[in-house]
């Protein structure tokens, strides 16, 4: 089996609280994450495609067409965004690492034309990652 | 002579825009930064030293110390932070890398008790910094 | 599923070699990493716990408390320590990187207060690392 | 069980296109990497092993024997090679990234002397990589 | 003084030699280099302008439009291509890193329309670079 | 002017104390580098020369030389080896980054056949690095 990635980049805002939740106890679970004014990261995002090479390209799929279903699908949605705020399929969400990797897989599997989507790994920071598999 | 550099982290948000303009100039002068609800980056900043060795110790100054420092002065004021809302130092200044590193650089400076500031480096994202020398 | 990952850093120094062998033929099956003065790495550590994600936080497990679990149970016995002789835990066993992180392994899996330990991904330098999974 | 890894790096030039196909459609389907003259990259590769740990020595395999077996058996034939002209092994093959990693895995795979081998990841760019496991 | 730095990277191929020499002395000159039939890197290019700040921005230059300039002026014509054969700037010079970047130089810095260009920084494999300033 | 630099690694053991104070001092000024069994890094040199460019070849200096002479003179003394103990160019120097990139300077410095020796970085960890120019 033959697995291909894809990283892209965004950049985005976002604060961590629970709106069921006194701020108080949002600042104890979430610690400075919970600064209602919000923060930010630079995230890194790996797309992992699981697949047959196709024998007359050489290529599970293209890349330059996998880059630009993710540009739609999920960057021009976050990149420069307040992910709280700003992004209609995380209303009512939490956006922390594990909610976000799980969202975007649930968006792009149906999307992806040719292998199939086997993994969404995203990093926060260069200290921490999450990878979501199905 | 000798340049000693201590690296530091720190996660943000900013937006970018003067507010002596319309939101459609700030659109156009900041294109994306200018989203209001703010977006953000994980900040990579290099502050450098130049000085003379102590002969007895072998540093120019203990980098613990160094970290400190920039911890107090900088990190602490501005890690998972609004820069535009967050910050007293701030106010009145819009925080484009440029703006932050010649801010830092003030504030430092005259807390470096061993050798000089020599410059600080600031970046957003892994494809662009700026550095301010005095 | 989710996996959860933390990375860590430590400096340590070690020497390869098994003392029932003598010293021609640890430096035969060691090379130079046998040199009985020792030598040293920055270590890279990844933890990553595998688990449910807790509706109320969108998280598997606070990272801070995370690390601060690696910083106790690990980092604080290995960092600037040297492995051969500092450390309790390594008493007996050859500090190759594949013996670290089974070690690891076996201190951390039942501290672990939420989802469970998966592996422990041990980087000596750029060009190496060994993984371990139970 | 343990995994072991080793990277090593490539600096090599290829083109893609398949020779059943008309120049106008190899620039359809493999967009610039079709330029006939061919361009580059820094490939990473990395080769990883599933095995034991041989308790006399603490570890898998040496990994100063693996560097040199994937020097001699990969590195020396492609490393600043013509990917589609010069080496004998690639003859008649697209030299996408997923049809090099299925080679090498090939080529290695009898040859690893300890435990054995579990996967090829290759790297073309920062932004793309293939995994191939058997 | 505030230095902005933009960083690009280019995938290409290359192969030194002198026509003037016979392929032996190119061998002996440029070791495995000068394979004719060429090989590859990814580049990474640095382009730091040193400028002052424009108070109303805060910016020396939009780096989206710098980034823009570099794309035009170098990245169309040297990405994806042969260095020795498909590009009209570089004909009869030796495509070293050193040549590169002053050739780069040149043709940027006419073409600055906020600071000056400072310098050129060319790097084409992990262990090696090269910088131009004038 | 034309500047080129080659990174190389070693990893070695070292620890930081000045055998004229106690024990007790030397824990104080440098902290848990003073551990008597010494501990150790991964070091990252970055070797810049200064110089013309040769018409005939295009470069300042054949890296492969360069990265020999480094290899001769620097790496097989230092790498794999205890600093404090194995390598007799640092005997009675406290092997901090900053002595240890002066004495690599003093060494390189007049081997270099071509252009001349400009800087020596080095980085003990990803977070703190020193330069020395003379």
């Amino acid at each position: 089996m033959i697995y291909l990635t894809r990283k892209e980049q965004f950049s985005a805002s976002h604060c961590l609280l629970n709106p069921k939740f006194s701020q108080e106890k949002n600042f104890e679970i979430f610690g400075k994450c919970a600064n209602p004014n919000g923060h930010g990261h630079n995230y890194e995002i790996e797309i992992t495609l699981i697949g047959e090479v196709n024998t007359e390209t050489g290529m599970i799929m293209d890349l330059k067409k996998l880059s630009e279903l993710i540009e739609k699908e999920i960057l021009e949605k976050v990149d420069h965004k307040h992910l709280n705020m700003d992004v209609n399929f995380l209303k009512g969400i939490i956006p922390t690492a594990e909610n976000l990797a799980k969202v975007f897989f649930e968006i792009l599997e149906p999307k992806i034309p040719f292998g199939k989507l086997y993994s969404i790994k995203l990093s926060e920071s260069n200290n921490n990652y999450v990878e979501y598999k199905k």
